[in-house]
């Protein structure tokens, strides 16, 4: 078995990534839960970190420039590649623009046109490929070219870079007793709880997924790694964790280090989305708001007392989107 | 006359409200502007300062601090009391409620039943009153009472507090070339310019009104304080800008310290708030919107070069206004 990522390896990460993105504060949530309205906040305190305000729109920024930094030598000789059709993509993509590199994406032919062209606006190479395809020709593609891959999520570089998110959390909010993290594949929650369990052993971290993506719930119920299919988690609106099975590399910090991952329904991240510009003032997509669905609406759940960190994942949705949830 | 507000004030003023208010970082806009598309970030680097994350929604939250706390034993004998049907008494109620005191605010009985709610829910009591009777109603209680006032913007206790502003951005931003601040009674431009020119003389501060409310424009034009009626301010959709003229405290740092004031249309208006929900995931307020589509439209008048920062100072508004300006 390898290795585990260290709260070491996540303060190296911070580091290297430091000015180079947002260090996002901790801002507190003035409204409250739906059943105790206005006298929520002081009962039930919340603070949301607020990832969507990277300028990429999600928390992938961290861990894009942790990898490819360390890696930076071969990146420059060769160029990066990675498969993604949302904000790992956009995030990689505004790495290599940073650092002068040449970064190939290779986007699923089903994506959305503005995802297409927000990557390609970057200046990165898009590879259009069948859905089925999308692991595999990216790796062809480094093994052909010499490209350096940079994973989504099942890569020890991708979670510390992730990790410092947790770093933040317990130098602003020493205090913390709970934190919410949404589940996709595996790689932002293993980082979070790697570096809390190391600083702050008696916060809980809990994990959020859609009830209808719910495999990452199943895996640390059963134990070990369950998928979904694609055609069951591709029914959530929470449209960045449609991955069918955590990875490999995030499982084995998760089984470690995360207490409980609880599920949230539809209704619920429609109703985080609308609640998170209303009271917020955060443009969040349906994947950022669970976390803070979680807390408004499965508070008992969460198993904590004290203060509660909501991350925020990301913002980026169309903005037909969000005004048919707002309205 | 009296004596200016210093930067010494400023800094006193950070240190008093320090832990109270959210300190806002600045986020890199990624967008760009109309005409060059998504080279615009490289060729015109924008930061935005997102004072909407404030948990009132605005950076009246740090004048509001630092006025009270400054008078912290005659408060808390007696209770405070203020005038406004927006960000200012939604502050002033929050600090109440953080610091246990009493608070009073008169509210125009024309004021929107939300923004009523939302002061009645922090526990302030609220005096609604005849437009006409705003400013008198408050004093008259101030004397019969002995509550004491917390002006909205007249006041260098206020201005002091805004001004943390601009400690914040010269420190985060050493290089920063411009600063764009929207403009009502002029407390939060006269603070940051302030701050800024202490600081950084180069740096040029610039204020951004609606052409509908250009109340400040015409009277940095001609040296003396013009009023506009109400009749005038209010036709523009930025509602926290309808101040009818600069006070008296502000003006004596505007003159001194601002370099311009310009104007933006209601339509830029209107569409600097769609991109800062698209491109910044940030909730902005029509208000807080201008400073932001001042950078977008009117740049030239900037008459800057290298990095700009844009004050987004509020982010209030009905959800079903936001849904039909992104829509």
């Amino acid at each position: 078995m390898a290795e585990l990522v260290s709260v070491d390896d996540i303060r190296a990460a911070a580091t290297r990534i430091a000015g180079r993105v947002v260090r996002t504060p901790l801002i507190p949530y003035a409204g409250g839960l739906p059943s105790t309205a206005a006298a929520g906040r002081a009962e039930h305190p919340l603070w949301l970190k607020p990832e969507s305000l990277q300028p990429t729109g999600a928390f992938k920024l961290r861990g894009a420039f942790n990898a490819i930094l360390q890696r930076l030598d071969d990146a420059r000789a060769h160029g990066v590649v990675t498969h993604s059709s949302g904000n790992h993509a956009r995030a990689v993509a505004w790495v290599a623009r940073e650092l002068g590199l040449r970064a190939t994406i290779v986007i699923p032919d089903a994506a959305p046109a503005v995802k297409v062209d927000a990557v390609r606006a970057l200046g990165a190479t898009v590879v259009l490929v069948d859905p089925a395809e999308r692991d595999t020709r990216a790796f062809e593609l480094a093994a052909e070219h010499g490209y350096v891959m940079i994973p989504p999520y099942d890569d020890p570089a991708i979670v510390a870079g992730q990790g410092t998110i947790g770093l933040e959390i317990v130098a602003d909010l020493p205090s913390v007793s709970g934190v919410v993290v949404p589940v996709s594949g595996g790689g932002l929650i293993s980082g979070i709880a790697t570096a809390i369990k190391a600083l702050s052993p008696a916060t809980r971290v809990i994990g959020v997924e859609p009830e209808l993506a719910a495999d990452a719930t199943e895996s640390l119920r059963r134990g070990e790694i369950v998928s979904w299919t694609a055609e069951q988690t591709y029914r959530t609106i929470a449209d960045g964790l449609r991955t069918t099975s955590v990875g490999q590399v995030p499982w084995g910090q998760i089984r470690q280090y995360v207490d409980d991952i609880i599920t949230v329904s539809e209704d619920e991240i429609r109703d985080g989305v609308r609640w998170l510009a209303a009271d917020a003032r955060l443009v969040a997509e349906p994947s950022g708001a669970t976390s803070f669905a979680a807390w408004r609406h499965r508070f008992e759940s969460l198993g904590v007392s004290g203060d509660v960190v909501a991350v925020v994942s990301g913002g980026n949705l169309a903005m037909d989107t969000l005004a048919s949830l707002i309205g």
